[in-house]
């Protein structure tokens, strides 16, 4: 580290970052000094980048931070193993998880199939919304669901805005139907700048699943 | 339910369905049986949107689920709590956490500490790195102590650059540097479609911090 070190920052150019942070700090604070609301939010992860699902797993460890519980559906994934299922169980029953998916929709290949899983994990959610001692829900690919039309999108939507009260949930998944986003909070599009697939790497563990 | 379960689906549409889907599992598992590189990833998590972080937490949970181990070092977040890190606790001594920072930027307004602080975490970064026993790293806002040049870029990619084979890295922040995004493997860029700050929603635990 010596030749960082080493970086000489004389007194005028401290006084300058001084002068400057403190005239941004004031900025900041006027900034959050007008945010007073405070509400449950209704979250969207969408976009073809890596990090829609892990940023809510994210967003669900905070909250168990706190001693909140968290609900979980998934609604495409099905079969397979993943890390973060072993590592919720970590908090015991303050996670309630429920894996309803049949797979990828080529996997299946059986549309009555998809629809019945879609609508078994639905009514797990409407469950998991309608707990007051969950937190935050997250519905893990709901957008694949609406995408393919499993589910009625209007009746999903309407659902989730009038969830109760305080109540977070966040939906992932590609390609958000604009009716959802129109009803969200916060909407998060994962850009996909580079991915180490092209470069063919495979699916890892701790990674991808 | 009933609307949904009562949604004609005729044998036409099922074979369409599942002759369309056939075809796309096989382009599928074309592509995945392409991809056989198995190696330690430098992932980026860059952009306005929410979700750098909280990606690299939900990632690093799935890593805890496969029973490996965490290094977390945070370049800015000093003094404030977290709900993450109070999580990250359940797995006792398998993650292994230093928050370094001295807090934003225009809190500290002090060059000098600033500096010191972004040393003493880049130092703290080399230690995890170097660890064997640790199989991701997350170098929380590194991207922050780049951008404002509290490190030196080149030293710190080129220590990336030959970071022991099968670790994966995670740096999270805005305003990514380009040559660490040319190092990277994994580049996702979160967009913010959609901020509730604009609505005059105040930061709330488990979601914010």
């Amino acid at each position: 580290m010596a030749e960082i070190d080493d970086k000489i920052i004389d007194d005028k150019d401290a006084e300058r970052h001084r002068a400057k942070m403190a005239k941004r700090k004031a900025v900041q604070d006027a900034e959050v000094a007008g945010k007073t609301i405070e509400k449950g939010l209704l979250i969207v992860n969408t976009g073809p980048g890596k990090g829609k699902t892990t940023a809510a797993f994210g967003l669900a460890l905070r909250m168990l931070g706190y001693g909140k519980r968290v609900g979980v559906v998934q609604f495409i994934k099905g079969k397979w193993h993943t890390g973060e299922k072993d590592a919720f169980a970590a908090f015991g029953d303050r996670v309630i998880w429920h894996t309803m998916g049949e797979g990828f929709t080529w996997e299946s290949q059986d549309l009555k199939r998809d629809i019945a899983a879609a609508e078994a994990a639905w009514a797990k959610a409407l469950e998991l919304m309608a707990d007051p001692s969950i937190s935050l829900v997250v519905l893990d690919e709901l957008n694949i669901a609406l995408r393919y039309d499993y589910l009625d999108l209007e009746k999903v939507v309407a659902a989730l805005k009038t969830r109760r009260e305080g109540l977070h949930v966040i939906v992932t998944g590609r390609n958000a139907k604009p009716l959802l986003v129109e009803a969200a909070d916060l909407v998060t599009e994962m850009g996909l700048t580079k991915h180490h697939f092209a470069a063919g790497v495979k699916a890892q563990q701790g990674i991808e699943f």
